[in-house]
């Protein structure tokens, strides 16, 4: 795990200048004639293009690129409720991530409010700004119902990007993981260890692409119905009867970690099916230690949520690409199909010969298998695969306010800018 | 005056990408490395530095260079309310404009409500994001309490451009008027032609420099007290007598018109005192053009808002060094008194030998005189100048939040950015 000091990531944000984006001119605004058209009287003839066909907006401003960071900081990283200003260096430097994975311009918002009415008022009115609203960092189970409102009622995508990141990644992971050990997504066995955003989403997700048995546990327990303590959400997936801990892990196939470290053991994993598929994504100390469990259960398949192990499970591998897609052929939302269409993409990626440049910069021989089942963040053909296939989705689910998308023409654009 | 076509103006806007700004990475985000400091797990250093104390999101975030150009599109240029969305040119506009003129980093939001509370109540909301607010194309009178309660509300300078821009550089224009004309400010007759929200940010300006004596014009004739169709913002300058609109003209010194073609005449300004000094900034086309003003007044100092004419009062001589100089000492108000010295610091400008450069640009020998009493937007000596007045006034005003701010190594630090 890479080492950083205290002293050399508050350098890094304050020197030479505080923070770490700034906005720039795209356009030439050195005379006078510039001026007139970058602002009056020039402007006027966008505004009112854009006034009597508001798709104009796309054409004429910086729209058509720009994604809202938007965050109230009531659940930043593993730091809890530090408030919406404290949030400002993570939302810049997921700005950062758009900006360098798929050349995406971002606003960070810091909004100062924990109610859900407020938010969602302020997220909608200032929506005709961005092309797509990333919410990102927001708690549970406000999250949720946060989220539903703004898809529901805003014409651009919005996506929060802690519950589907996480949910994309992992199916991926798991799709590869099913191949490799000759199992069945709908015939698994699946253990979803936590019960917040992603955890939630993971187990949509996963039903969604067809998994039939999925046992969550929260910090009481395994989620069922005879709990008078569940939300709504975790009722979608409470179980029918009562199981104990154990009785959760028998002869499971999968379990997702998203919780903390020693929310499962290897005890745990002893209980589990042939080639179980341990996913311990606590994030920076995992739930268990890949070594410990491998030396546990030598026939595992394992994903933490570190770069320094293998198989890392990070977001960075979906939402710059989703919102590219997305971006790219006017999604109105960022429906379900748009995020299997990426889980498969990436799936598809990890059995690929990689090419020779990754192999140098991980300074590992990277080839499909049960040390590498997930692409690599700094692959650059993600763009080509993830974006398109999420692009075609849009596409064919009707999420697309573009009509004759030609599909193979954006797929050869996204190489050749990767070729650039 | 600089001709446009509308092709033009739209394919400016539209290649080769669509609209004027990008958002930029400042730092580096090339290896592994990198991007443990720019995002998780090293920016959870300066998170909680942030949330131990909020000062530290100057030194730790882009907030300290960043305004927010926000808009409801009620009164967008002349084309009136024509929607957040439309507006969004003019505001990208303003921030590219910011950036040229001060450095400044600028987010453009469109917020689309017409409500005064749920507007304040976004971009409270929303505040904690940035350094500064600059309000923009907001209609009248409702932008008059929306910049109050945002302004006791919020702890970061707040301020409508659209006010207080043109009173700041008229009030300039009007002290070096006076100064040529050997006329005193609290003795001159001033007609304000107009009442919206220039208007009364002018009258209001004016009367705290020491004028007394402003006869406001709306389109119904003379504002006075017998009048029962006025709200509270023109009640402010009711004349306790009646007087029709000729008699409003009498004498007058200064005329300074904030309307439209025609809302004053030749007749008018033949009424006026000697040396008469008249405004025509209505825009693109003034009250009264300067050629038809000269012939009927050779004796007047004349100034419109247009840019192929002498003494242009244009608000880009502002702005960008009121919030310049309000970022660099934390004010947390644009208060009257920084606002008073930016009008000084312009006119004191004015009256300094023109550099080489600036006759070069304009094409004309630039002279303190009857047709050089405001400076160029290009003189690049404003940012000195007003920005350090400005950062002056915040601190013996009390606006500012730092102590022991050295002016004078700020103004040397103004100039040597202006040398690189």
């Amino acid at each position: 795990m890479i080492k950083i000091t205290d002293e050399e990531a508050l350098s890094y944000h304050q020197y030479p200048r505080p923070g770490k984006i700034s906005v720039e001119t795209t356009k030439p605004v050195d005379t006078l004639k510039d001026l007139s058209m970058a602002y009056t009287p020039g402007v006027a003839v966008p505004c009112l293009a854009i006034e009597k066909n508001p798709q104009d907006a796309y054409l004429y401003t910086a729209k058509s690129n720009l994604v809202a960071v938007i965050s109230n900081g009531t659940a930043v990283l593993g730091l809890g409720n530090i408030g919406a200003l404290a949030s400002k260096p993570v939302m810049e430097g997921k700005g950062v991530l758009f900006k360098k994975f798929s050349g995406i311009d971002c606003y960070d918002i810091e909004v100062d409010t924990q109610s859900i009415d407020r938010f969602c008022s302020v997220v909608s009115a200032i929506a005709p700004t961005f092309g797509g609203i990333n919410l990102e960092d927001i708690k549970a189970p406000e999250c949720f119902e946060i989220e539903r409102r703004l898809t529901e009622e805003l014409d651009i995508p919005v996506m929060h990007d802690d519950q589907h990141g996480t949910a994309v990644i992992s199916a991926a992971a798991i799709l590869n993981a099913c191949e490799l050990t000759h199992k069945k997504l709908q015939n698994l066995k699946i253990v979803v260890v936590g019960a917040g955003a992603a955890a939630i989403s993971c187990a949509r997700l996963y039903r969604h692409m067809g998994a039939e048995k999925i046992i969550m546990l929260d910090s009481r327990g395994v989620v069922h119905n005879g709990r008078s303590d569940l939300n709504e959400y975790k009722r979608e997936f409470a179980s029918s009867e009562y199981l104990t801990h154990s009785q959760a892990f028998e002869c499971a196939d999968v379990v997702v970690g998203l919780s903390k470290p020693g929310s499962f053991t290897i005890e745990d994993i002893m209980r589990m099916d042939n080639d179980p598929i341990i996913f311990a994504l606590a994030n920076p100390t995992p739930e268990i230690f890949p070594k410990d469990i491998k030396k546990a259960r030598p026939d595992a398949i394992v994903a933490t949520g570190r770069s320094d192990f293998a198989n890392q499970v990070n977001n960075v591998l979906g939402f710059p690409f989703i919102f590219r897609g997305a971006l790219d052929v006017r999604a109105k939302k960022i429906n379900i199909e748009m995020k299997v269409a990426a889980a498969k993409a990436l799936a598809e990626l990890a059995k690929q010969k990689v090419p020779d440049y990754l192999h140098k910069l991980y300074d590992t021989k990277l080839k499909f298998g049960r040390e590498y089942i997930i692409p690599k963040p700094f692959d650059k053909r993600l763009i080509v695969e993830v974006s398109s296939a999420v692009a075609q989705a849009a596409i064919e689910s009707g999420s697309s306010m573009m009509k004759n998308f030609d599909i193979q023409a954006y797929r050869e654009e996204l190489k050749r800018r990767i070729n650039e």
